[in-house]
């Protein structure tokens, strides 16, 4: 465990931070019907119900079973019902047949989480007691909040499968902004350390802090905003295959993709699919939606690149971590609320996950944790690439400049987006 | 539409069998919760909301938009989302996507009922004043009877795929029954009359009632039971190729069938999944959820073959239209209540749909009716066969001796059986 | 065998008609290289090498592993590769494998069947002297008459596969024609007898003969031609789905059909690819390479129907067997060559087989014979279409009035095409 | 061009070499029929006359279209149907239908070789008089040297699907040898140049050289043989979801993968399928045909990992490119006929290519080749891993220290096997 997860909450915060990020995952599922909550709209994504269970289930498997002493199981049919994916735990529902689940209802399942929020508060009365059991439980609310931002981007992938084009929640409409002209921002690079280092929370996937060697380079001041990503669609972007990775074009052309995600041209106007509902594209806002190989061939349109994970990393150092998080409540990427300074890169946090042009692998002496929790991370490092910086469904607190999320170059349900980099001149 | 369907309803009942109708498929979902009715377990089945709503959509469609002035539609998208295959309304919500629709609610298609209802009251009012009104009325009826069995046949393949083996009801245990050996009924056969005639309802695919020659068989005086099932599963029916049609045993192979629909073993005893739950097998019963293919290598095993439609339609002659329907509430086949008289078949009607050696094709002389509505019956006449009799999910006064319902060779998931006949020695 | 099979063949005829098969067999592949005889385009289709190596392993293991006292295989694992779907003969490889095997190479084929050549020979000395020995080489040769035509049709589709469009062969050109115009023959119908009588060979699926009521009709004088088949494409017969039945119009869409098999149009002209290579479509011949569901839908939009199986053999009593067949070398249907009486239908054999509008089941009273010869017809009697009369595929000595050729509703390699029916007026 | 290829052959060198290649090409071809030659056994492999045919084309397409004036090409559609992938120079046969082009047949192959060489013949003369053109004959043979090695792997898939067993060719036995056990070899690692320097060809892949910094590390002094793969097997290897990358795990199951590629055991001995036909497992040989999934599973039961393609050319400094290759005519991995010293790793080049743990992507600063001819290497770079060293199918001069091969992770048709590697400790 030590290896894998960097614990070292402060005492008293613990049982406040527990009873705040639970709440939370509850009020995202406040908008939605139980309709809403038992749906599937298709294997990638699961439904809301299912994740707040899985988030309980996660408590219940790797700190109730372990640090109670006689605990009883709320339901034991539970256990194999909402086992995502750990092997070592034992069976699982398959993962494409979550959403046929009628039962347990929603009701069972908020019963659930309540069961488990009961038995998992005297444990929190011992602030640091047991480092195994402190990790385990920052652990578990780290994974929820994972869970919460794809709570999120599953919902909107079912609303926007509706020909009525429902709408997740309609907030108080998003402030105006101004965006600055791309710049290019100069990074001298150099022998540099990569991943996570100190005493905060970090996934293992961030560790261990080690040296790597980064050319010089520059990064785009702003992310790509939809308004460049449309000049890209309007030169033929999508019908142009030198300008694809063949393994992209192929995907393009078997799943019909012929402009981005949720675009639509309806009558002259450009508009796309938010958790607002349909909404005219905004081109001063960072592109969303984004698979690896849109952001890969879009950059490779502009004459550029994106950068490696490890560029990315240089140029977030000191850049404080804010931006238009889920804490905001704006529910869609927006154009940067003030400018930034001439010398640091905007919007690297929030709006949007960056595509960076790594492929998500394990750093070198990487160490996956004993047990079951060891599969957290290690065992997905194949065909899948690393993004940066957190998005509009991010919670604020989630994210690092070191963190590491990761999905296959395919993947567009996400709020995905790009900024580009180049080589030194 | 006069050549299609017969209709000759009484005028004063239609107006209360309208309104009984309507009544019974509301009823037919208040076991269930908003989640239940809402998810789509399998391509062929549909959501119980998809029901509901469609039903509805049937009258809006072909008597509200022709027959009331200026009529307002409840919903204008619903004409799409709610269009189940005919060509000739326009487009259609994609089948396989029918359990996306988490909105309209529930609650919202409920009201589209209401709505629906209120507005076909007055055109009951003048039963009679208009022979293709009241022909699509009744039509509408018939169709909606038709969908009450689908509802209760998709909710069983749902909760079938529920590991925890819910229950849609369990009403009070059924009668206890005996079953008299089996005999075997002979019948002379000749050129006979088939199809409807006469002044009731039927659907065009029962007619013209026509002329055929049938040669003298023999018919079992009862259904296949479980019991008689369960002998051929232990004589290795499953696995000897020679007892199958080629495309059953490719069907059987591809699809990992080992058991009959829904059976298990568990601890050395029988169970079989049921409207009720998981349950013991009832060897008395008649055996159900059988394909076709099933049906089919029972028979040769059994040295014996399926009856034609025509050798069953001959067999029915006569025999009164009672037996275990959706109106008794049981919801599931049972062994006979009463012993039936020497020289006619039991369990005829009720119970169990049972396949018969006929694909579904047209009667000579069939034809469709002109329009949409037309696209009913005729354009499914491929690779499918003939069932026959109803079953304990039928409305009674849904079916008669020449109804002729229809699924592809691998259905299963129907309350579906068989009846065994022989030429004549 | 008896019940399956009828066999009287005259005693000294049968060692000649054995050589004759077998060379002209042979023959098919002569204007083919090695490597044309390999390669399987489909898994519907065959290897011509296959071919040449199948039949011979049918009298190996159903003459000569019998008939013959310590017969010693060719080469035993040939029982395997080479046998088709015989479950009772034990193992099969795999029917989409079949053009893997480069080895045993043509060649190794050839002396393979010149092996069984051999064998065989002495059994034919003693005509009829053991009536199942007798039964079974008459078999033997009709199977691989069978096989002839499919060796036609597999070459012709691996062909069709080929950017370069190469020729089978290009002999010399068909004789002109005059089409007279198509007449409505009328037939009285009644109580019929069906199916095989008398003392020569048929396949058990022709039998038994039986009675069957078939109401007045009338048939056309003439297949539907290439042209008048034109006409339906040009009236958007592809696009109007109403046309259709439910699964022809999937199978068009899943499959991209928007044109009949082998159809292209380039510069204002039609062409069609045949055993010549790609030629001009010829109005006045026969269609050829419909499927049932395209027969089907040009039967609907002439307002017509097809005929039954029964019909069709009503029609075809009393009427010649003559035609374009396989033996003229002809190898593409072609316009009559000789106006037909008045009152006979025209084409009935040969050119291209018709499909009916009667499924492919048992006749009543039909008996598969005991042991793996048994396995083939019975077995196939599902979702598939009963087509009659040969082609200028088959060979003449092949087809008889009752012969029933069968085919999946969607296949189009073969040389099929139509002939209308409709009720009596 | 000159970004992506450094190409300086030596003068007088180039036609000698080019007249070798073509001639061994085609010797490869000799032991086969030609319908050996014809069959593609799956999409992912090509015939071998397809490789004869698109080593031409590639010389037709990119020399002798530009650098002869007039040049009339052999066969027109030719372009179109040996066409790999390059999108810039049109159309392509589609890669899975390679299989079904019987005609031009091996003999029209062979000629258009010999066209190709006459051509090339006059150009050949003046070695060096343009830069463009000379390094444009280089990558035309280096390019063939890549078929070369498919030809031989695509054949032995080809075989190893025929239930016979056949070999490609039985030449003398190989060599007995000892193995010295295995010892890890450490590195210092530190800021190493990586990639391809100087004047000798390379791949654009290759380059630029640039910096990595590599971290301490051992790598083992032999690859992984398949006696000890054996262990891992015997250990349960391919039961044990923990041992498995969760992409791989999955693999493993779809595929019904329960042991490494061609093994089988039969009474109690382990055989392997390669170009000699089946033969016993040599334990002291190293292993081959591992997928990328299986590589990593068995390094992390072996409590080690695979090395990183940086570490990989860091141990193979300095080590002079010997091994066992296509030249020797062995045809299978062998064990290292002498001990190597004690500071060098053995095998590293030859016998088997070496799976490592990068992935294939591009080096800083990468460029592709401006044209058709820059399709060459970059689109791959996506989902593929990095494989190094050459192995007994790859010709002696085709590899460098920094040659990057690369195959996608699921690949096991290739003589790939692994090396393990550890952090120092």
């Amino acid at each position: 465990m030590e290896a894998a997860i960097r614990a070292a909450v402060p005492g008293g915060a613990l049982d406040a931070r527990f009873a705040d990020v639970r709440a939370r995952t509850r009020a995202l599922a406040a908008p939605l019907s139980a309709e809403d909550c038992v749906v599937q709209s298709m294997p990638d994504a699961s439904p809301v119900k299912w994740h707040l269970a899985h988030t309980s289930w996660f408590f219940e498997t790797f700190v109730l079973e372990r640090f109670v002493a006689g605990y009883a199981a709320f339901a034991p049919q539970f256990r194999v019902l909402f086992n995502s994916y750990y092997q070592g735990v034992g069976e699982r529902h398959p993962r494409p047949e979550r959403g046929l689940l009628t039962r347990p209802s929603l009701d069972d399942i908020l019963a659930y989480r309540a069961h488990v929020d009961g038995a998992v508060a005297p444990l929190l009365e011992r602030p640091g007691a047991n480092a195994d059991l402190t990790a385990l439980l920052e652990l578990g609310l780290q994974h929820e909040q994972q869970h919460q931002e794809l709570i999120l981007t599953d919902v909107l992938h079912l609303l926007s499968c509706n020909p009525m084009a429902p709408a997740y929640r309609t907030p108080e409409s998003p402030r105006p902004a101004v965006v600055a002209p791309r710049r290019w921002l100069p990074f001298a690079g150099g022998l540099v350390d990569i991943g996570h280092a100190g005493s905060g929370f970090a996934f293992d996937n961030e560790t261990p802090r080690h040296r790597a060697f980064v050319a010089p380079f520059a990064i785009a001041s702003h992310p790509v905003t939809q308004g460049e990503f449309l000049a890209f669609v309007e030169d033929g972007g999508y019908r142009r295959p030198e300008l694809w990775l063949a393994l992209g074009w192929d995907t393009r052309t078997a799943r019909g993709w012929d402009l981005p995600c949720h675009w639509r041209r309806q009558d002259g106007r450009w508009t796309t699919f938010t958790l607002r509902g349909r909404v005219p594209l905004d081109p001063q806002a960072p592109m969303a939606h984004a698979s690896y190989f849109e952001a890969d061939a879009y950059a490779r349109w502009a004459r550029a690149r994106l950068p490696t994970e490890f560029e990315w990393e240089v140029a977030a150092a000191g850049v404080p971590v804010e931006g238009n998080f889920l804490d905001d409540g704006v529910l869609q990427p927006l154009p940067p609320a003030h400018l930034p300074g001439d010398d640091a890169p905007a919007q690297l946090f929030g709006d949007v996950w960056e595509w960076t042009a790594s492929v998500y692998a394990p750093y070198p002496g990487f160490r996956v944790a004993p047990g079951a929790v060891g599969e957290y991370n290690g065992k997905f490092m194949c065909n899948q690439y690393v993004l940066r910086g957190g998005s509009c469904a991010t919670p604020r607190s989630h994210v690092r400049p070191t963190y590491r999320n990761f999905f296959p170059p395919e993947a567009r349900w996400q709020f995905s987006g790009l900024r580009l980099a180049r080589d030194a001149a």
